[in-house]
């Protein structure tokens, strides 16, 4: 069956990049720098139901991301989460994290309510992901 | 420099397993069936600092913890995170969730006190989860 993104993913994430494995998406949020991969396996709900060689490329994405938000903004600590209690396709959060942030030191998840980024700061960060990733990361 | 858990993982989690990789504990929270993940490396903060070869492994321990979770008490969802907001030590939740339990469909982190399991149900549960964990995961 052909991968669909859920459409709360997509309402919720603005599209970065097309990687190997994922989908990489920017959280409509401006109060926190955080991504969202999506593995495009129809299907999936569980990161232990991953076959090695897509977890292998998982991480690697992961590690990409989590450099890629680290030089962008700084961060000061990288959260990774895969939850899927309210979505259960198998998305992973991966969340630069600041003591100055609204939900320091608890997670974002749930933590009040969304504030979109303008068009122009959306626009402004999702370039500086795209070159903060590796070229050999997509999938063309 | 050797390795040693960070304080605040230890009294909060009882020792369940010794892995190739790293301590398995387990949340002394009976209200979620929770278990951490700590890598016996030291000075370690993220998951995206870990080789291939370690994040090879972590993997197919958060796949075998997940999988034990999911036979001792019938998961309906698994919940992975890295956070390290406020203990910095690299660690893994991983957390068997249920649309009853009292946190749900938000995060564990950060949800209400923790109330210890009894001497009797913390045996218990170790002891299931051990029986579950596959032989040849020991660090011996």
């Amino acid at each position: 069956m052909a991968f669909s993104l859920h459409p709360r993913l997509a309402a919720d994430g603005v599209p970065v990049a097309r990687l190997a494995l994922s989908e990489l998406l920017l959280m409509n949020d401006h109060r926190f720098p955080w991504c969202i991969l999506v593995p495009r396996i129809e299907n999936l709900r569980e990161l232990h139901d991953l076959s090695r060689a897509q977890c292998a490329i998982l991480f690697e994405e992961i590690e990409a991301v989590s450099r890629a938000l680290e030089r962008v903004v700084d961060a000061h600590k990288i959260n990774v989460g895969a939850l899927g209690n309210i979505v259960s396709q198998l998305h992973i959060h991966i969340v630069a994290r600041f003591p100055q942030d609204p939900a320091w030191p608890g997670p974002v998840w749930g933590f009040g309510t969304a504030e979109p980024y303008s068009a122009t700061s959306a626009e402004q960060r999702i370039t500086a992901l795209q070159h903060c990733l590796p070229d050999k990361m997509g999938s063309g």
